[in-house]
């Protein structure tokens, strides 16, 4: 895949990440991690001095699956809408298959009566990898500025 | 026009879009629509439940014109700036000249007092259609979370 | 540079500019600006009238430096985080070596306690110019809507 190709394939596989979540379709959310992938939420001034306390921490697929199946559970007593805005992606190479992915994101929630609000901002400091013609997240790593979480962690940043 | 230049038209047209709103140029706007378009504005809660109910609804160019006109004379008693900020676009093609165009959005109101708030989020599931060398919308449907609208909707999403 | 090089340098710089703010790098910020560059936030209003006042005024680089000389001194005493979110680029070619590049942008800010807020919305209303194999601001406009701070105005927006 040529340099402009891959970048067009990160582009997609953060859209399709950003519009799992907003349209609530965790199974194909799932589907864009690796097997060994992990996926963590981490307050910005921990991650910033190197500190290694995260707010979530899932070490391989099944972990995140879990979470997800817990997730949702816990959902159905917090009805809301999320949204996210997705800012400018910038895509570095790492190795023949990897690549680094960085953007800034702002997530909205709408209440069941139907009053949208802020609920975090933050980057994505992100690993992609090639496996067959996709890419997929090896390491997503959301880097929250919003550590006061208003409410519970119901869904995936 | 290749794929790459349809993506690029249609960036273009969505970018179109948003600053002639923002901007206050209402006549430049509705120069982005087909004479047939439709312009809908949903709540995604009946959206995604397939119900026929619509916030806004104009069948054609005529009436999406009347809308505006009869918007902008309401808007002089409610003053404010709209902005837009769009997120990731994503195109796919529906038949040799049509696209479905996909987005999520924040739309952000200033008062005269120059105070700013979150005033709607959403995603736009739109068609576009190709008229000559251009893109137009023909199908433009704003989706909202937000359908508590504070205040009257007084510009177009 | 061929036209769609020249769209992706500019991208890289938009997001340079806005991340050199967000990771508090204001010596990398400051070399994206030419010698000659202003740096200007200017009140809609004000600036779609035409007037000339401004909230800030930087007519060259050194006078750039010194305001984020100033500024970091007052940030110690306002703690907080920035967060923008930059929308859809558009960039015009005005001559050879210069380009017009605009975008709408949204700044968040979070507090020592972590809860974020919406601070400010505009548009970047830039001019950029090759220099070598880079591109660098030559002016950079930034149009707010949001003209009352809450708060002073601590970080370049």
């Amino acid at each position: 895949m040529s340099a402009a190709a891959i970048e067009k394939a990160a582009d997609e596989l953060m859209a399709n990440y950003a519009d799992c979540i907003d349209d609530g379709r965790f199974d194909d959310w799932l589907e864009l991690f690796t097997e060994d992938a992990s996926y963590k939420v981490v307050a910005r001034d921990n991650h910033d001095r190197g500190l290694p306390a995260t707010m979530v921490l899932c070490t391989n697929k099944n972990m995140i699956r879990d979470r997800i199946a817990a997730l949702l559970g816990a959902t159905k007593y917090n009805f809301h809408y999320d949204r996210h805005v997705v800012g400018q992606l910038r895509v570095r190479p790492r190795s023949d298959d990897e690549w680094e992915l960085r953007a800034s994101y702002a997530v909205f929630q709408t209440s069941d009566e139907g009053r949208s609000s802020l609920f975090s901002v933050g980057r994505y400091d992100d690993r992609i990898r090639r496996q067959g013609d996709r890419l997929l997240f090896c390491a997503k790593t959301v880097v929250v500025d919003t550590f006061a979480i208003p409410g519970m962690l119901a869904t995936p940043l």
